[in-house]
């Protein structure tokens, strides 16, 4: 087994979470890399140096170019706000480390593209926050689709619809600044578009429609002034998949009630797939062909026979949570690090998601189709 | 209390809904009219012969035009394919007959336009089957957003699916026939249509795409013989509705496992709805602003506080099927024709739903939006 | 097809219910035998009049002995309240009549005895309104059952709890006084009682604890006078069935929310079933051995494989509701009295049924179990 | 911040699963008191060795009596099989260690007191893993009855079925021992009770029935010897609380499809609650006096309202897992061994569970009502 120095940048809950998915990754899986806390970047050292002792860091740094250059570290984690993932990851790449940054990768497609191209030149591995992905019972899903158990795949219809915004009251963040890459499209879209890619393939056209329902937000809780909102609180979009296959994509963050609406259902010709993040655990499959009046849609729930349920419990139904799908995304990190597995989603997919969200950006604003090649 | 003469065309599973629904209606209500069976039209004599004396109809006929002009018939009710309605109908109006025509009213808008105003001009009472607008439940859903319970309706999520043509040896028929006006966008998109407007207001501009998934189908179940389909399998469209609200609408007539899946989610500033008509005496119902760690969605069920449940059952919960639902249609129709009720969906509404549908074919063709006076 | 003459005791909720279910049981089903109502007899005369009416029956009384002296009269359907169910139909058997009965068939398994036996002696045909019984879904769970589908049944666990006692300030009312034979455990408990009967067999032995949560009552809606309440709130049963089969039974009017909660799940050796009334056209099946990773319950939906679902709509998925299982019930006694189908509940499990309430009630008192030859 | 040096017996998946939630509960709370990973032992020393390199333990031993010697360990935590709970935790105590103990806590309440006893007389902190008792939302169903928000608790309804002993060819093995304790009742029965009791209370008289449903089982699988099941496979209860509530609970390990049905709802006179392990972020409430045509059961979903959910994620609906549950676990462990909360259940709460179980198979053996004090 060898170690493997990991340099972490951002101490918020983001920071947290992966600090907590690296040790659960190393106690849950038996891995042939192990990893070693190197050093922990915040912005405000003082919160670097209290997070670093917490979580385990050997050293802490209030600039986070001193863990790039760290000869200690081999991975570079970035938990930092989204602005500023392309510089960090170029400069780590260029470090020649292996990264690692939460969702969405850039706030464009082009700044995504640096990224994926760099880290393709430089020969690193790359993986990008899209945990969703990594839930066994969606590993499922992909498998049913492969093996043809419904059939070809001929319609999606998706959705990430939380309801955080919908309060008016709730203030302007850099989450409302177009420079941050789209609204609902970028911060909830990437996640069902990710899943849509992974489950169905390639999107080759869409169109689009975009709206901002809370047009200016308070500077601050509870203050008079105001900023106007420019980027979109709900988008749909139509898809068509390289395939053939067609669909609704959408996007909300001010769905009130909605939690966590990460949903889809899909049309096969020989059946059909329903599931909503909101109940991650179960699975909804109808396949055709069954005995007369015996036929419905059946609640699949994970359970060891569903990779790798089974490394967190070894009896079916008793659940896997939010953070257990962050462990699964690091163990799948760490094996590509250690050459033992391809992990993903990486830098290159993380900039074809992007180009889906600027597509649908674009295309609202021109009221038109856009193919993407 | 007076009598009003009925002549039903058609006697196949749904004139005898229709039947039914009239008997039902008479006895469940305390209605000022009642339905006088006065006579059976059917296509095939020997059938209408025996369906009238089945249904307790005083005469049967081979031909609907002796229907139309018997002068006992006050209300003429159209079962008949959708490719004869607009012929009977114009027949029945001129004579001055009131008309009550199942869905979708005609195969193009054109018609149906020509049949809103034939029935305006006569000033003739007219009703078209939407009956899953008669629930309850709908109604409630359209009370709640009319008294602002969730502030402004901002977004619309719908479908209509079903899976009745999804496997590929179900024979060609009528339905597959382009001159009938569209696939499952007007067997199964207009109800969702339909009840778009019914909660959320007209469409304003929509942007859709459709698709064939079985490109030819048998002559008749087993034959080798096959036919091409020209109409759509699925159909998705982007809404804009003339209040601002945006949204997705949906038809598929192709979704294996789904039978019933008219369902809806509406977002509004300060609350949600979601529906499906799998369970149509429930709605969830989330109203923002309740205390804190107690909030989620309520289940509503069904029960006399929401009229008129109550005619039917004076228990909650117990649950209104199907034909209950025609049973207040006919209710509705007829406190229409007794002048003690605004009935509805009327011709004119029946025409509003179809140019969405036309409009819908006509931009997927065209790949372009469209905009709906 | 011969007529036969209906004579209909009560025009309250359950008199229209039945009269309206007479009418459409004609009208859905090719029935034999076709129903001619003749006469209706309320205690107010007036409202027997202006029920007759409305429900077209030729005639009316105010004495419910007029009605059973009727020759015109075949069946005698009673929907009066229960504790003149005894007199009543053993005076219908006595002039030769059939009788159909709302449930529970009598106050005490003694009474519900000398009913049945009367029935049985006179041969006549009998029906007890247990409707919850006739529904598809409920038939098809019989048939799973019977198939050996889900293996021998070891486990049941029932209940049937409604909200409607649970206000204090509801009035004391005759289902509250101990000559009505039993609180919940009577009104409700029998549903649940009658339902395990017909899909598990005959209970053997049986303990029980019963207990009364509003002890006492206004004697109308805001009066301060009161009364003891000497009737169960909520019932709880441990019952071993003649199969060796063993389970639980509830009971409850004092579930605040619950409005239709007649819900069981059933163990068998090879499989599972599930089902609540709340969404009676749903039925859970869970089926050991399929493949790996692929089990769970499956939904079965009530279609037109699910006899005789398909009279009342072609398609599945549609819903059937409350009345349509009464309906289904006056089919089943037509049928009998046509001598072409075996009806049922009859007066005899009627009785069956009401033998394991005063089981209950005297195993709660005596605090002991009770065997059940 | 002071340590606390942990010894571990046991390295299967239970000791696995508590070493990952002492470690993933130091990273996730910001606790008073940090683990130290002492000493991890087995009864194979080889594989006390492997798993302590993994699980970052500083020693291993092949004999557990070694660990409880260890003056660094000051909290012995048990996952070895029932059957060694006492032997183990008395010597554990004896030697002045805390202990933390898998449940059930003993083959019997007789054993279970001598373990309590021993305990509060050396003044130890223990804990029983009753770890669904530490879910945030079962924290607020807890919360919701001590304010009064459902009025008086009436009535308790529970249940906890699983399905993996219904295949009759799982082998015998020590839980088919009476020697450990009772069957279902005490493997599965033992969560339930531990809920009933935390969410209303002591049980102060019960009468149960339970049955062995597979007699015989095989000595390993595909063996064609086969061995005496003498404990139940099911259970049933009907149970009166000291408040005066009365209920029933149930066990079974042979319920096909069921994975983790852990359920139960709660009558209260002003509301209810209902709660299923199998979607354990959620809770249902209904309250009385909502708005008329607005009530129904509300679905809550965990979020950081619900404290602790907050340390693993800020945003609500994102869900918790079966480990975090026994994370919550040990922080409560910690807190109280840190003198800085209540922890529990400790072992006297075992004890008290132990007792229940106790007098179920008593009861069942007698059938008669058994009064516990």
């Amino acid at each position: 087994m060898r170690d493997v120095g990991i340099g972490l940048i951002g101490s918020g809950f983001m920071g947290k979470a992966h600090a907590l998915a690296f040790a659960a990754a190393a106690t849950t899986f038996d891995l042939p890399i192990r990893p070693r806390y190197v050093v922990l970047a915040d912005i405000d050292s003082a919160m670097a140096s209290a997070a670093a002792a917490r979580l385990g860091f050997a050293r802490s740094t209030g600039d986070w170019r001193t863990l790039v250059a760290d000869p200690a570290v081999e991975l570079v984690d970035i938990t930092a706000p989204n602005a500023l993932h392309e510089e960090m990851a170029l400069a780590a790449i260029a470090a020649g480390k292996h990264v690692y940054c939460e969702k969405p990768l850039a706030a464009t497609a082009a700044a995504a593209e640096r990224m994926a191209r760099a880290a393709r030149s430089a020969g690193r591995i790359t993986q990008v926050g899209f945990n969703y992905l990594k839930n066994p019972i969606i590993a499922l899903a992909r498998s049913i689709i492969a093996k043809g158990e419904i059939g070809d795949v001929v319609g999606f219809r998706g959705i990430h619809a939380e309801g955080y915004m919908a309060d008016p009251a709730t203030p302007w963040s850099w989450r409302h600044d177009p420079a941050g890459g789209g609204g609902a499209i970028a911060d909830l879209g990437s996640h069902i578009i990710a899943m849509a890619r992974f489950l169905v393939g390639p999107i080759a056209a869409l169109t689009a429609q975009m709206s901002t329902v809370v047009k200016r937000r308070p500077v601050a809780r509870g203050s008079a002034e105001t900023r106007p909102v420019a980027v979109d609180d709900q988008a749909q979009l139509l898809v068509r998949f390289a395939s053939g296959a067609t669909g609704t994509i959408e996007a909300s963050w001010i769905a009130p009630g909605r939690t966590m609406q990460l949903a889809f259902e899909i049309t096969g010709t020989q059946g059909s797939l329903a599931f909503t993040q909101e109940r991650f655990n179960e699975l909804q499959l109808y396949r055709a062909g069954g005995p007369a009046g015996r036929q419905g849609f059946t609640t699949i729930t994970a359970g060891p026979e569903h990779d790798p349920y089974g490394a967190f419990c070894p009896a079916p139904g008793h659940q896997l949570g939010f953070n257990d799908l962050k462990t699964i995304e690091v163990r799948d990190l760490l094996l590509a690090i250690g050459g033992a597995g391809a992990g993903g989603p990486d830098f290159h997919e993380g900039w074809q998601i992007q180009r889906v969200v600027d597509a649908a950006i674009l295309s609202a604003r021109e009221r038109r189709w856009i193919e993407i090649d």
